[in-house]
């Protein structure tokens, strides 16, 4: 149980490291038990998404990382759902508050908030004698009715993907001493670059708009490009046929499958991608990809959604289907 | 670290316990990544409280009095800014996923649900090896501008809460067997009414909208009645007068104090009160009083705003000054 203690230690905390986080006016500088979300003529688009130690991060990630981590999966969240940040609040569950671990926490999470455009609007800090958590929710606005969710995908659309799949389950791989570890012991660059794909998601924020202007159906890859794909599908009634040497790999990852020192199922499964997933009818397809284009970033055509309500099948390079043993990373 | 597992238990988890309390067309029934608050006119208010097992609630509480308590305690939030429940989301962090604990805890949640109004649009359940935590962010709507706010106390308003004060603290204190618990040893009713107090918090959204109306500033009382005065009149830049013996107190907790069995320290700085503590021209104040009256709610007038910066004072009967240790309750 807790014991009465300095009555302003948690505000203190809170003014310390989150208050210079607290930019917008909604936030009403972290004083009051509340923040608004302005009226506006848009729709609130709301996720939540929490990371635990040593389940969603390593007790040895540096803060930085677990910040910028911990609000990234929402942003990605939001990215996919074609909406433009506009704020979250967080809930950090600490055991203690040491400086040497929060300045820098709220120093990355101060930078990212910056430069995604999503200021902290409020929060609440708790003690914990278990693992640390963070939890948090994120809000992002869209035109009324226009939030792009998981049940609109037609037969006939062409499913997209942005970035790279799997360099995350493999950065973990090499963080836990796995295959990957071994196979990349004298490459030193290859592990540091999926190391930070697992440590740093990269949302895809940069596109929503266009998802917004094209896709049928998205969602970000968090739990395994398979999974998600089999439960973007089934919301939305459908099945899918998925070309598995379409998937875009990284130099990296598509390394070690070429020397078979990974197999397949490690990236289609192994979770954390946060990339964007989504379906676009076919003469809008080109559309998405060339607005990737413009900012940098690859959209690749993976797929295609067919009518059924069988699980997507997984096609090789010669049209056989890949008998999957899993398609999602589960933390239960 | 987590082990690859059923892919789809996280799903089920969320289809059999909580879609049947996502009444809101916004929650798209938990199938989606992300939750719709429709536009309106209103200014969303956003409010965010943990609750830790072990920290604010017991290991040994009943898991549906975890669950109204986690809710609750951010439906408190929404009553003190003047809003109406619109909705929350909700962070699960589990050990296990046992029915015994997740049937009560899911049943209870709806029924709070249900009867404050405030739907389930989304959520994130993660496992944990350490401590239970549910952290739940809610949301209310006001007209736009309308939040009550901290900082708009003015000298000469009267000081006004809601309901009585210190039997949450009591009814810690029982459970732990502490003072109370000696003091009651003959006096079942009573205990079970403190426990009461303290397991399942009795928000006062029935009057929030008097308190939009008439309050100039207002908060809710989570952390000691003493220290959360303190921390509402540095954001107002006021101080205040306190008449401690107008503090309503239940039969239980008068009892006690006029035994000389707990100080009155216990009471103003225990936390878990979960009343409504705002500040209202005098004016207005009588309107206020008869609004709690129309709903069968006591609202009591137990000070005065008066300008300086020092921190509020605590008068006793005979407007002697009372020495308080301390103020408030911290899990710090």
């Amino acid at each position: 149980m807790t014991t009465p203690h300095n009555p302003s230690a948690e505000d203190s905390l809170i003014a310390r490291y989150f208050k210079p986080l607290a930019t917008d006016p909604g936030a009403f500088g972290l004083v009051d038990d509340a923040a608004i979300l302005s009226s506006s003529g848009d729709d609130i688009v709301v996720t939540t998404d929490a990371v635990v130690e040593g389940v969603h991060y390593l007790a040895t990630d540096p803060p930085d990382t677990i910040a910028r981590k911990a609000l990234r999966v929402n942003l990605s969240d939001l990215a996919a759902k074609g909406a433009a940040p506009a704020g979250f609040v967080l809930t950090l569950a600490l055991r203690s508050k040491e400086d040497a671990w929060l300045r820098p926490f709220a120093d990355a999470l101060g930078e990212d908030a910056r430069s995604f455009g999503c200021p902290l609007l409020g929060g609440d800090t708790v003690s914990t004698p278990g693992p640390q958590m963070i939890s948090i929710t994120a809000f992002g606005r869209v035109p009324k009715g226009r939030m792009v969710g998981r049940t609109g995908a037609k037969p006939g659309d062409r499913i997209l993907v942005t970035g790279t799949i799997g360099d995350a389950a493999l950065g973990l791989d090499v963080l836990t001493g796995g295959a990957a570890a071994t196979a990349l012991t004298s490459d030193p660059a290859a592990r540091e670059a999926l190391i930070s794909r697992y440590r740093i998601p990269q949302p895809r924020n940069v596109l929503a708009q266009a998802v917004r202007d094209h896709a049928t159906a998205a969602m970000d890859v968090s739990d395994g490009l398979a999974g998600d794909l089999t439960k973007l599908c089934a919301a939305s009634g459908v099945s899918a046929t998925l070309n598995v040497a379409s998937v875009p790999l990284s130099p990296a990852a598509a390394g070690l499958v070429a020397r078979n020192a990974i197999c397949v199922e490690t990236l289609l499964a192994g979770g954390d991608d946060y990339e964007v997933l989504c379906t676009v009818p076919q003469a809008q397809s080109d559309a998405l990809m060339e607005a990737g284009r413009a900012v940098g970033l690859a959209v690749t055509a993976i797929g295609t959604i067919v009518a059924g309500y069988e699980r997507p099948r997984f096609l090789d390079g010669q049209g056989q289907e890949l008998a999957l043993k899993r398609l999602s990373y589960s933390h239960f």
